[in-house]
């Protein structure tokens, strides 16, 4: 195999480096911080609810109050004293510990709010006040970042150092601001079709070019190939033969861009791309054939040509002003990234706020079934609380899919807010332990076993081993498709639904990295055009539509209790059983370069699917190099 | 006033810096993680003990295992198998939480005792295991350092980044070690005399050279200038003079250097000091006036000529040579800090261990009345727990008192196995608010109230302005006696017993930085000579005599309750009012270079003490510059 440079991952992107950790870890840490941590996560009607704060060591208070309204209004107070139509609720310091980092003390504090009705949306601000000193301390949130120095908007807070840090890497300043924080009561979890799909991430613009035409031939990756989605619809049947159940349609408004993540219109079709009627037709084709449609929606920012934004930065007076954050009208404002091009909507000003959501619901409205949410950590807790309530009212079973590229922590703090998360630390841990040979099989085992009990029951968290924003799989694992199909094979048969990205099921790699280790790179690398006819490596093909087949018909191999049989780090093995319902699959990994046998548990097995091949002799199955395979206890 | 560069404080100097204490996180965290929590911190007669463990996202294993003796024995045991004389008890499994510093889940997890009867000296090994893997994995401390690269002793473990990243800094190894721990059961606490004391802090070859002599005039700080044991029983009145109850002599053994801490002998007195009848009628004399004497205490290490080591290096069969850990014999060697004239005892070796408990049971037996430990946080805590039972069986009112540059959380462990620890946090908040404006009147008592809640009842914390390892509070002040009054001001009026270092009170300060940032300095330059006679400050003299006096006669000043009143960030004033047997003191605190009113609380107040003047006017207290005050409340 040839020998290829490729460069290590670059998933955390903010979070890559010891000093961007620390950085984040302090912003996090040493002021008054929430993380939506309370208990229960999603309350139910009647439920009383405590939420939990903690003051970093420069906070200096001796009381924490938590204003809060169930009407949808504003909650407002201070010191200890709610406003016309907020209620107070006063916390309790529970216990205190050290921090070394932050050099100092850090307390935790609880406050208790009472029970609501079913659907009540409970909206609060944190304020923490020193009963002896003057003023106010409020919990905030990073909101936004600018290009550049910028200028400092509003008081500099906690956190500030984390801000400033951050930004002369980046050369970004990041912004924070005072941040309402919101929980729906009574929220219904993860419909159950989520729970039992398998989703295909189609890149439209590189999926297929629609019947009878040609993808472009674009100068470069950047350029447009002209899929469709006619073209989509063609291949409605090839997609479920892979076991689909669900498609994610990569953002299909207008725009300027091949990706389409700057929309300049939020109800209506990309030309390009086809028409109303078209989308109408792919809708109802994929729903006829068993599968969902989920749009990526783009909510926290959008194109700068977007007119709304156009009118805000020509017209001084137009109240679309209000929509964005301006540090110095109308050149400088807070923006996705700091990219000029994506300035970012405030969606807790009203206006912008109900803009997104009725044109989310409107999409809903024409038939599609839910929406995996760009950027989910842009926009506030309270935005998404208000999000999903206006969703559900549209349709109860519609999911709503964070991508969240954050700590699991964070991506806790959706629970009761969304249905789920994009699971980015599997995918790290399957990328390290499969392609990269980073960490240890009990590592890899201990990861799983922990990640998978941090999170409740019906907060799905769909797996993948690529998307369209990172190398793909298969380039990393330097073109050795046997090891993209181990770790589909573990993929497959771990609990959340399997998210499989258009073309990694035929062996579509790249030709150059998607980003070095000195930030240049080729970030279209891992949207090439998808392989089509004699160009798809059909073996691999045939064994993703097994494996589709397998996962289907069979829910005890991922929704079955696991419990890790074997556990080689030598040997770079691992295997686990999942039982339900008197049955009882195993799945073995041979993560190494060479053949070898894994030993089985009392009985006796048989080969249900292999990643290659599988031999099970005198207690054992025997797998060649990087072979996996999914074995059934016959009863 | 002079302008005089100061360099910044380097108190804590191995977490002195954002790496270090990212390093020393890491090394905490990464591994298997007790620091000694436990519930309760110091258990009674028939309590059971609950211990804590954090297993941190590099360890994979899935089961926790405590093999525990209490008949004094080695604990052991293999992957929850106790060995023969050991029991187990195995853990269960508390809590997950995500870590974004280690980038993982770190496991709590918690193992139960069962009581035991007083006295009762409980050791323990923590163990984790995979259950369907092999070997164990031990919980582990650096156990000490070599200068340079050295070479590995026993396995790398987890942690070794940060041993590493330290030892590159300061090009030291430091190594690590599985460690057997230890509590002992029914622990007293505090005696109460140390509770009430006020400490006088002696550096003998400083202090006085005796009657009818003078100091040396040596080439350098670094000399010998004289002092004697003699000498300070010539000055025990003027020592009384300030309100003292004990006297903290350093070091007093043999040894090749000025301040001792490099002993040749254990059971001896350094004959230029004195003879040991010098040492009776000194201790006799201090006795008479009601005054205690604790010596300065140096377990971990002692010189390299002491006739120990000497035998361990130049015999290669004397049983002597398991006393140290060689790292390359006789060349290489654990030491303190990597100092190779310091050579580092391993006192988890029982022969030298009891050297070290024989030789400090020895002058307890001599009329000495406790200990103060140089550098505490060396010998393990399963040594001190031992060293303190074997103390406690000589003399159950002596105290021990750890000198321990840490963490609180490291300070608190020792409750139960000490009487208390030297107050470093609190010396470095008094010094950052009175001496370097670094922190505001509201972080520093914030800081105070959650520093003194954080400690149990019966754990003494001494607090101290200054010592002999630092710049003295006066030089840092920029030689400005009114902050220094104000800070003892401070001192003298909260809970723990204040340790005034000699000369403090009479204006003693210095004439070069002792460190600088770049690591150089004059580390003797706060050891200077003592002032005598005329070259004593008598105002400031006075001054320490009234507050001593007053803290003596008055415990409700430090003993009652504390209440902070006022809290002025602008104004960089505070006060606080403590409360006792229905008297109540106000505290007021002016830490601003110009003078200003405090509002006092309702009633009529009188002013018992000033660092310079205090008037009670409508209300207030006006104090100037620099000013602070203890008023009372008539009643």
């Amino acid at each position: 195999m040839e020998q290829i440079h490729v460069s290590a991952d670059f998933i955390f992107g903010t979070m890559a480096t010891d000093s961007r950790r620390l950085g984040y870890v302090r912003a996090e840490m040493a002021g008054i911080s929430h993380r939506y941590r309370m208990e229960p996560a999603a309350p139910r009607a009647g439920e009383p609810v405590r939420l939990f704060v903690t003051l970093g060591p420069s906070i200096t208070a001796d009381r924490v109050s938590v204003y809060y309204t169930t009407d949808g209004s504003e909650p407002a107070g201070c010191r200890g004293q709610p406003a016309p139509g907020s209620a107070v609720a006063h916390g309790h310091h529970l216990a205190s510990h050290w921090d070394t980092l932050l050099w100092g003390y850090m307390e935790e504090w609880a406050i208790d709010l009472p029970p609501q009705p079913s659907g009540t949306v409970v909206r609060y601000r944190i304020e923490a006040w020193l009963s002896k000193g003057e003023g106010s301390l409020w919990y905030s949130e990073v909101i936004g970042a600018t290009e550049g120095d910028g200028s400092v908007l509003g008081h500099p807070g906690p956190g500030d150092h984390y801000l400033r840090e951050m930004g002369a890497e980046f050369n970004l300043t990041f912004f924070r601001r005072p941040r309402t924080c919101a929980y729906r009561v009574g929220d219904e979890g993860a419909p159950a079709w989520l729970d039992e799909a398998v989703i295909y991430h189609v890149f439209i613009d590189r999926f297929h070019p629609g019947p009878d035409r040609q993808f472009a031939n674009p100068p470069t990756p950047m350029g447009i190939y002209g899929g469709t989605l006619a073209g989509v619809t063609a291949k409605l049947d090839y997609i479920a033969s892979l076991g689909t159940t669900a498609i994610w349609l990569s953002p299909l408004f207008p725009s300027p861009s091949h990706h389409g993540y700057n929309a300049t219109d939020y109800y209506s079709v990309e030309p390009r791309m086809g028409t109303l009627a078209d989308l109408q037709t792919l809708i109802a084709a994929a729903h006829d054939r068993g599968m969902r449609v989920i749009f990526d929606y783009t909510a926290n920012h959008f194109s700068s040509r977007h007119p709304i934004f156009q009118r805000a930065i020509t017209d001084p007076s137009s109240p679309e002003r209000d929509w964005f954050i301006f540090t110095q009208y109308p050149d400088q404002y807070v923006s996705f990234f700091g990219v000029a091009e994506l300035p970012q909507l405030d969606l807790d000003h009203p206006p912008a706020r109900q803009f997104m959501i009725d044109a989310a619901r409107y999409w809903l409205e024409q038939g599609v079934d839910g929406y995996r949410l760009d950027y989910t950590i842009g926009p506030s807790h309270d935005f998404w609380t208000a999000f999903r309530a206006a969703m559900r009212a549209i349709k109860p079973d519609c999911v709503l899919l964070g991508e969240a590229v954050d700590t699991a922590e964070i991506l806790r703090s959706y629970v009761g807010r969304l249905d789920g998360c994009l699971d980015f630390l599997l995918l790290q841990a399957i990328r390290r332990f499969f392609a990269f040979d980073e960490i240890s099989a009990s590592t890899f085992a201990i990861f799983l076993n922990r990640h998978l009990a941090y999170f409740p029951p019906g907060f799905a968290l769909p797996s993948f081993l690529d998307n369209h924003d990172m190398n793909r799989f298969l380039w990393v694992a330097r073109g050795d498709t046997r090891r993209l199909r181990l770790a589909a094979l573990c993929q497959y048969t771990l609990p959340h639904s399997p998210v499989l990205y258009y073309g990694t099921e035929v062996g579509l790699s790249q030709r150059l990295d998607v980003r070095h280790a000195d930030g240049s790179g080729h970030p279209e690398e891992s949207r090439l055009p998808m392989l089509w006819g004699d160009d798809q490596d059909r073996d691999l093909l045939q064994f993703y539509r097994q494996l589709g087949a397998l996962r289907r018909a069979t829910t005890a191999i991922w929704r079955g209790e696991r419990v890790f049989t074997h556990i080689d780090d030598q040997k770079r093995q691992l295997a686990y059983t999942c039982t339900a319902n008197g049955a009882t699959w195993l799945v073995a990994l041979n993560n190494a370069p060479h053949a070898s046998a894994i030993p089985l548990p009392a009985g006796r097995w048989e080969v249900a699917l292999a990643t290659q091949t599988a031999d099970v002799i005198a207690g054992n199955v025997i797998l060649p190099a990087y072979g996996g395979a999914i074995l059934r206890r016959q009863e």
